[in-house]
């Protein structure tokens, strides 16, 4: 009897811990074990799916169990773990498809058993018509459902709410989005939120902020949300207030959370317990600026956390150092991209921080194609320390924010920023980089 | 009488001094002579210009003589320094409009002389459809010449060369690129040259390399190149084999040059002689790898070193601490950046060094519009330090070398590289960003 890897869950964290101990280590034998029908693939394009910019379910798969199994690793979709015996090494899983239970031993254990969107606890969400959008199983009911709706409700104006209110429109729906606090992208400081609110009017998404959901109308399928502001009348409501952890197998077997909800890890994504590690939306990362735990449930840091946790397994030398909390995304021609803290976020956390927000052109004044790029950067007064920033503008210009995110990392300041050396040529940049313009204004 | 800056040459280091200096102090008397009929231009636009993509020269102009004269700043287009007497603090002033000379004084000068294009010593070379193209007349000369032209020949495949071959193209002009180098864009590894070279075929460019012009053909009017390869029938000859700083006045003033043949400056831009700086293409920058002087003569670069110069002579504190050689173009669909030292030029300054060269997708495998994306990645052995690379794909995705370059002036190593939290989104990014697949690669 070999040693033996069980993954729960093989979505991103799950499919990347198995592949990466899996070629690290061919001697391992690994198994896969993953609730829904689906394993690997990127949840990240589930919106463009609805939209019918990616055409079908399917082609967001970046390996099926057939070629895992090429691989030598074990993937069984539709299989739950309902329970784990640490002290025996023995776990119980249940097959959806099969109807029957059956125990499985493991030497190691990684816990990638991912986050679950929150259900508010509003009557009615239980209706027909109401959705979340999570798995690929989420995805193909909306798909389903967008075949005769007319009106859309999105309870939230996160990054899912804001993608798939663009997918809506493009599909033809009427659409409103919900958000509960002052402004859509709430996370981050107003003048991004701002042009985010702008892109949605232009584009025909009706947005009421500083509203919240009081019941969801109807019999038996939803008709309306009745609001603190008024009804609106939906045949179509998806919920979008965020996520949470799904800990509860981690809790039961004596994992130890941490104070973020989420499995506490170490750099090399240990958990408490030996021989049991935790990868992808289910476990923290640390954050390099805040110095303390943090969960940021996106797919690249699951990867990372997976890569992680195989490699250790295989008996590789490997850490996951952290997260500064960068993030992209896209909401009609709009790419609105953060990473750090936001001014506010900074203020809390009792840094004595400034910020700048600039307009400027993606490229030079003269390029037929130029457009506008927008730059925020937060910074620690006196020392000039960067702590985050915005770029906002089209397409991939504004993975700019990439160079911000690589300061962070070497605790560079606004002085580094401004020397840096950038790539200029009119189809690429103005002159002026606008991350070196937005670094000239802070340093004022 | 108040204290006077005169800046000759206002192009971009010299316009940039001018205008920084004058916002900076507006007690500065700021006035600026440019030798040709053109100030504050973005010249980098020249070869869109030629492709007709920019519908006049006119668009390239960042600010007019009249513009700057409601800033302050007194600009004289047409008029050429000729001789500058340091010890009495005069120079002399050749007017081309009105035909006279006459003196000026300055306390403090900036030299923003540019550069020029290096003249093949090739017999011929002096005939009527023989071109260069770095000044606005040059441009206006070679969109003169497109009318009747029908075959062009380029000397020289460097950014210049490889722009314009994609200009001729567009009107479509016949186009045959020679290089005397084994390859185009011979400055930098071969695998990215391989990529340039299959864009120019795929565009119909010829492309002849390891060959040298003998003598330009004609009588009078230039109508083929020979070369040690053959002859090439061209009815326009671009000349593009590389540019030299315009040093002549520098030196007979007494102002000492640098070991790159151009202007030796400190950190504030100051030459030898106190009061005399020097910014833009005529001065020598600081290579943060190398540390020693380096001739950078980009656009950006000059801005950077005028605004500088500007500031230290309105008696701000500031300092330009250098390059890492940083630059980015485009040929046909192909956007080609680099940074810091190819492998070659890392062996060759004697550094241990090594590469890796991948091929990636800018998006997520399922996006649409996904496209490849090259990254080459140098760095020392051992060590891991990261020494240069190379990002080559579509449009602003290769912008992306921005990341490298701060890595660069932060010291950073492959490690740091690959622990970097960058930006995903399906649109903008593959789960695992090119840069971490790279940096993966070359941490093996």
């Amino acid at each position: 009897m070999g040693t033996r890897l069980v993954v729960v869950g093989g979505v991103a964290g799950g499919a990347s811990a198995a592949a990466k101990a899996k070629r690290e280590n061919p001697e391992l034998e690994v198994v896969v074990y993953e609730k829904s029908g689906w394993v690997s693939f990127g949840a990240c394009g589930l919106p463009y799916v609805l939209s019918g910019e990616i055409p079908s379910l399917e082609a967001l798969v970046a390996r099926t169990p057939e070629a895992f199994r090429k691989g030598g690793v074990l993937v069984y979709p539709r299989h739950e773990v309902v329970d784990v015996d640490y002290a025996l090494r023995t776990l119980t899983v249940y097959s959806h498809g099969e109807g029957r239970t059956f125990q499985e031993r493991f030497d190691h254990l990684v816990l990638a058993t991912g986050a679950r969107p929150v259900i508010p606890p509003v009557p009615g969400v239980e209706q027909e018509g109401v959705y979340t959008l999570r798995s690929m199983e989420d995805g193909a009911a909306l798909l389903e459902a967008l075949k005769g709706a007319k009106r859309a409700a999105i309870l939230g104006a996160g990054y899912i709410g804001l993608e798939v209110a663009e997918a809506f429109r493009k599909r033809g729906l009427e659409v409103t989005l919900l958000e509960a606090q002052d402004r859509p992208l709430p996370q981050w400081d107003p003048e991004v939120s701002a042009l985010v609110r702008e892109e949605l009017s232009r584009h025909g998404v009706e947005v009421w902020t500083g509203v919240r959901a009081l019941a969801l109308r109807g019999a038996g399928r939803v008709e309306a949300v009745e609001t603190t502001e008024g009804v609106v009348p939906a045949d179509l409501v998806l919920l979008a207030v965020g996520v949470r952890p799904n800990t509860a197998l981690a809790q039961a077997m004596g994992v130890a959370l941490g104070p973020t909800g989420a499995i506490a890890t170490d750099e090399r994504m240990r958990t408490n317990l030996e021989g049991v590690y935790a990868a992808g939306d289910v476990a923290e990362s640390r954050h390099l600026l805040l110095g303390r735990p943090y969960w940021l449930p996106l797919g690249d840091v699951a990867n990372k956390h997976g890569r992680t946790a195989g490699a250790v397994i295989a008996g590789k030398e490997a850490r996951f150092a952290g997260v500064v909390g960068t993030a992209v995304f896209k909401v009609f021609g709009l790419g609105v991209a953060t990473t750090g803290l936001s001014l506010e976020r900074a203020l809390s956390e009792g840094f004595r921080a400034k910020k700048v927000f600039i307009r400027a052109e993606d490229s030079a004044h003269y390029w037929p194609e130029h457009a506008p790029l927008w730059v925020e950067l937060v910074y620690e007064e006196g020392t000039g320390r960067l702590l985050g920033g915005a770029v906002v503008g089209r397409g991939q210009a504004v993975k700019r924010i990439d160079v911000l995110a690589a300061l962070l990392h070497q605790k560079g300041t606004v002085e580094d920023l401004m020397g840096l050396d950038l790539a200029y040529a009119p189809p690429f940049s103005p002159v002026w980089d606008p991350l070196l313009i937005a670094a000239q204004q802070a340093r004022g």
